[in-house]
């Protein structure tokens, strides 16, 4: 939990929404998983490990706050349909699932988050304890707890367990949506919330028939009825967000809700809506970012939802006011700050979540230190970054790249039969009728065209 | 050029806009640069070199159907502009460029494409002979030609370079767009394009004001009045086509010019339209796919292009009929058909012009074969692309990436004098206004409230 990261090339941390730092060869100390000297040199404690950072950029570690990472096992499967039919599919397959494979899924997929610089996450998915096991197995920060009205809403178990996980996992609640969960235990959750002081973390104004739906059984919209009834709060996280109104960002803004976007997720499910990304920093409001799980976007990774974030947002608004530095931002001390985890950010006190990146690739180049926050966003690549390191923690790295790949294949044999089972379930296969790909059945050369 | 790939794994090839076929463990054999055998077992002739492909996926190379290869100097200079703002930044800093900053540049772009999986690409670019040059050195193949109103329209030259290309090269005439080229020398382009049958390259409605500045000055929208003119041909390469209406589709579909379309450009430049995909595949129009250069897009990568592609649709239409399928065959068959080079697609007779990938990643689980189009598409990184093979040869592998590596960085040192150059031009840096990016000066500790 104590590294020295050695005279880091460039060090690149957010100061605000609008302004990132670009620092020269710096030291980072990080002791008991807390950055202690960011300097031109910290002296290094006897016996600590150090990692000569000449040729890297350090910058502070990602956060996803928003996904369902156990969703690695629906990856491809239900990719061409609408959240409603999307869903349809997606329960259908997910009654299928065991503890176990809630455990090994979640298992890769932090798997993939670790390589991809990511720190911590917030996560929504059955079992979610073993999505905490899962977590600290590998050695990711973590907030997740009991779905409303599957799993027993018993807040001193997840309490007890908070603090046995030495700081890295916190209990949120997690309530699906407004049309997903029975009235009365929306109320429960609520209630909860405020009696213990927990996070709700719940998806909101996702699809312009949810808002539809809302509307006509509440008379209100989804925001607007949870401003009725008395929940907008600082314990409450919004994610999506992709259909609402700039009057309910004001509700929004004044009882300081916190906010998640997904980029990609919305765009591959044709959502339509794209949440108002100007209006809500206009407004103050926090905003992290999510990559939802890889059942919609396909990817857990960050860096990819950074350059989605800037793109879709052009695309919509038509103007380049949004760059780069924002997008960083967002992604670091914006999504750092929606988990309340002191981080995103390269300062004493904060944490030892820092990712190390490797610049002497084709794709980055030039790199002068005016580009550099552009190349993050815009052109990095996993493989780029040769360091993830949480709580002062290597969790990954090319000497713990072996372990972890070896970890990877053995997780995925506890799986397999699950995806063969929930593989009879896609109509699509068993029809015959997909469109966009075709197993030729193995014939002989001379029956098959293809074959020459 | 010749090459046994022994046992791959799956092989995918587009049938079909609709069919993408997955065949289990076949063997390809390239000879003289040309796919000869494609069956469950290919005869090897003596001394042939053989990749064991047991582990691997093999599909056709990617194809970059526009670009402007030597701009990843430019990469992150002038992120924050709309085109026209954008042009000007832009030729400023070019009438700086010299031959040897072409040639190394585009090398550098070159290496970023083969370490990317394309195999070929079609460039419009000062000092095109240099593109060539630098494109045959890292072994791709490349289209571009003379730059209207700049380079000498000497046919015969162009001709005489091809011929001893052994059919890697192929002359286009590059004429940058309506609004930027007098029309005198846009009428001797096409005089010149119907006397060589040679094709032209060329943008075209990109942004909303280019539009409306054609409409003004000669009264008609640009593929109207480029119609009215009797230009619209096959010889015809039509690249953006961001703000096209549907009966200009009419009139392209007719005279079957062609299309490449860049979705991560327009995005990024904000450019607010987006070019109406379902409409010219509907239209049997012929579609590839484009990067365009590092100073719009930041990245050399028809990868992330696919996956923009869908992304971009979806959001634009609010359905799902775009698939991952779809994008796949655009971005080979149909970048490929574009550039009029038999490719993209694995069969015998089509060009030898393959990648390998490496299946075993976390980001690739689950690896069923109904899921590995989808995963190509929307879950790959560059870094599972272990093998570009171009025209038969090995143009990028894990054995050759120390060469290459070395190439680049040889690179750089021919361009960091250019570099520094243009860094003064930009004004964001040279009045200290630069709001993304902000560089402390090395300080003492005590001074620098962010160093410890």
């Amino acid at each position: 939990m104590s590294l020295l990261l050695r005279q880091c090339k460039y060090v690149i941390s957010p100061l605000s929404l609008h302004e990132i730092a670009v620092y020269g060869e710096r030291d980072i100390l990080i002791e008991n998983g807390v950055i202690e000297c960011f300097a031109k040199h910290c002296d290094a404690p006897r016996g600590i490990d150090i990692i000569d950072c000449r040729e890297f950029i350090a910058m502070p570690a990602l956060g996803n706050a928003h996904t369902h990472a156990a969703m690695v096992a629906l990856r491809g499967y239900a990719d061409d349909y609408e959240l409603f039919e999307w869903l349809e599919r997606v329960w259908q397959a997910e009654k299928l699932l065991s503890r176990d494979v809630v455990y090994f899924a979640t298992l890769i997929g932090c798997i993939e988050m670790a390589m991809s610089g990511i720190g911590a996450f917030q996560d929504m998915y059955f079992f979610p304890d073993e999505v905490v096991r899962a977590a600290l197995k590998i050695g990711l920060r973590v907030r997740t707890g009991p779905i409303v009205g599957i799993d027993n809403l018993d807040m001193k178990r997840w309490k007890a367990l908070e603090s046995s996980s030495n700081g890295m996992f916190n209990t949120v609640i997690n309530l699906h949506s407004l049309y997903g969960v029975d009235m009365d235990l929306i109320e429960k959750a609520f209630e909860l919330s405020k009696t213990h002081s927990i996070d709700i973390h719940m998806h909101i104004s996702e699809t312009r028939r949810e808002v539809f739906e809302v509307k006509r059984r509440f008379g209100k919209l989804p925001i607007e009825f949870l401003e009725s009834r008395g929940w907008l709060s600082p314990r409450l996280i919004a994610v999506h967000l992709n259909w609402v109104t700039t009057w309910e960002l004001d509700y929004i803004a004044r009882a300081k809700v916190r906010v998640v976007v997904n980029p990609t997720s919305g765009a591959k499910l044709a959502v339509g809506g794209f949440a108002p990304l100007r209006e809500m920093l206009e407004r103050g409001i926090d905003v992290g970012l999510g990559t939802d799980g890889a059942c919609s976007s396909n990817r857990l990774s960050i860096l990819r939802e950074m350059r989605m974030l800037v793109l879709l947002y052009r695309h919509n608004y038509w103007d380049t006011w949004i760059r780069a530095s924002h997008a960083l931002y967002i992604a670091t001390r914006g999504s750092y700050g929606v988990m309340k985890i002191r981080g995103g950010v390269i300062e004493p006190g904060a944490v030892g979540d820092i990712v190390l990146i490797d610049l002497k690739t084709p794709w980055l180049y030039p790199t002068t230190p005016t580009r550099l926050v552009s190349h993050i966003v815009y052109a990095l690549e996993q493989s780029n970054i040769r360091y993830t390191i949480v709580n002062g923690r290597v969790v990954w790295s090319p000497e713990t790249s072996e372990n972890l790949v070896k970890l990877f294949l053995e997780a995925t044999k506890h799986i397999d039969r699950y995806i063969d089972k929930i593989e009879e379930l896609r109509e699509d296969v068993r029809k015959g009728e997909a469109r966009s790909f075709t197993i030729p059945k193995p014939r002989g050369e001379q029956d098959c065209p293809q074959a020459g």
